[in-house]
């Protein structure tokens, strides 16, 4: 019957940067693509990716006054619709430019594959399953977080609290401010150096009374005079309506409450790359990030499956990185379907 | 006196995207880059890159209606000097919003470098100097043209003459039509088995008697139906006003001349990376491109030398690799410049 039961050329899963970049270059090559873009109610997957929670994206290059990260989403996903790009719906297979509803259209997850057989299996969470001779992996990472609802309302509205110090450290609401760096890894300590570039004074807020990060990082922030460390302090409390403008602290020991005013707060926890669904069929670093073995290409040790975006970089984790690899998976895909003599 | 006979923190050589991705991602950094854009009458590096060269662009994530290839690098630019970036003019260093003139600006290129003292020597074509502690290079590649004015007239004005199969061979104007594919290298098999998805028929002309592409590409070229080898012909003059309608060829040996219908015109002569400046200062490969040894990094054999986009790619060449390959530059250098205690 419908071609939902014939055999894909290529599914993307996953909606972020990497995936409908892949979709657009897919796409453009004519081989249909069929995307599983996540479920807005998931609690890993979310259709249109991490952008979806960010305000700002200044460092997005082409949008010189900025955009809004869904905005920003929604022009990928109208450029991979434009095309002939498919998305698993709830239902049914959804394609064309007018898919109502766009990133808030009900969609499917992948909920979990076969890759010992040729073509791979494909499973959705709703009951939806497909055949496909290659598959793009772009599910993305999810930054770890407190889980306080403070923090979730003024990280989605731009009230000054994120997971990104790269990203956003530079908008001018964190200027010449008193800002904290959640956690005590390398990444934190990297990310309190650069916002010192910018912050009048940053507070790294570690839970232990040592840092995990290394030695050499160590020194960095020791040295670093904007920088001030609160050791054995944990976040009861983010306050601020439309703006972060402090936080109640407590001691990790004595329970001691304190108070602290911030102008920005950077979650700094690490990231988890969603790759649970994938059951250990791909190999992974010790983190769960997808490898990929062939220096600047986007193939994962199993032939036909490639990989792009933050599942399988933590190093750059950028809108434009992420893209950039969702474009080499769809161009070695298309070259290995060509090869094969699949298309 | 001004701070362009102090050390730079970074130097950036290049303006396509991945030039100024890497400003953009430098700047907001607070490392006020500086750019040495290039010369619009030089013959290597152009300001804004290929995608000066480039009609409509539809597969850069973002513009989901496409944009112009010189519009979309005007808004990197600005992108770029939004924030701290500086630029070389061709009296002076040019910083802020309004650089009069934008990406047509009289702007210098690299003459030459000196990377064998720190900070390192950068000395432009018109007289101006300056050292610097980190250098991105990000001039990229030029394609490799016929010369022919007819071509350089369709290939700027979106007339159906390109140079890039991938980025333009799902354009409206040749979809059923005849097109051609000039050159007998691996790419050119690639770029006429791409564009047999699209085309009513490739004609690859072939200036000898054999391919140079692998045996593998060369089968591939000979099982499509759809394309067709002309062996031993040459290209005199391509042929039509606003758009290619055809061209006289030549016979390589006896000189014959005959006439071909066609809808499209791809050059696929290879490409040259723009490295000649650096007088093997930096590790490349047999084809001039830079080698990157850290895998998905952009660091090269000489510490604090980053490589970004076309220079360091011969594989994918597209503008959204090129800018996060750029970004990737920008944040390893600034990683860098902080290791080292510089910024």
């Amino acid at each position: 019957m419908s071609e939902s039961n014939g055999v894909e050329n290529v599914v993307i899963i996953g909606s972020g940067p990497a995936g409908w970049t892949a979709a657009i270059y897919a796409a453009r090559a004519n081989l249909r693509p069929l995307v599983f873009p996540g479920r807005a109610a998931g609690k890993d997957l979310m259709p249109g990716g991490q952008l979806m929670l960010t305000t700002d994206v200044e460092n997005y290059p082409g949008f010189p006054q900025g955009i809004r990260g869904p905005e920003m989403m929604q022009t990928f996903f109208q450029q991979a619709m434009r095309f002939d790009t498919r998305v698993v719906g709830d239902k049914e297979i959804l394609g064309g430019e007018d898919v109502s509803g766009g990133l808030f259209s009900p969609f499917q997850n992948v909920a979990s594959l076969d890759l010992s057989k040729r073509p791979f299996r494909v499973v959705g969470d709703n009951n939806f399953e497909c055949d496909t001779h290659a598959l793009i992996i772009a599910t993305g990472a999810k930054a770890r977080w407190l889980g306080l609802e403070s923090e979730h309302r003024l990280a989605t509205t731009g009230g000054g609290v994120s997971a990104c110090a790269v990203c956003d450290g530079a908008l001018p609401m964190f200027r010449d401010v008193p800002v904290g760096v959640v956690g005590g890894g390398d990444s934190a300590v990297e990310e309190a150096v650069y916002l010192t570039k910018f912050a009048s004074k940053v507070y790294m807020i570690v839970r232990r009374d040592a840092l995990r990060a290394s030695k050499i990082m160590q020194q960095r922030a020791f040295d670093n005079p904007k920088i001030e460390i609160l050791w054995k302090k944990q976040i009861k409390e983010i306050h601020g309506d439309e703006k972060i403008t402090g936080l109640t602290l407590f001691h990790s020991d004595t329970q001691e409450e304190e108070e602290l005013e911030l102008g920005g707060l950077f979650m700094a926890l690490g990231h988890i790359p969603i790759t649970g669904f994938l059951d250990g069929q791909i190999d992974t670093d010790e983190t769960g990030y997808i490898q990929l073995p062939a220096p600047g290409r986007s193939m994962t040790n199993v032939e036909g499956v490639f990989a792009a975006g933050d599942v399988a970089d933590h190093v750059y984790r950028q809108a434009i990185t992420a893209a950039g690899m969702g474009c080499r998976a769809a161009i070695d895909a298309e070259r290995w379907l060509g090869e094969k003599g699949i298309v």
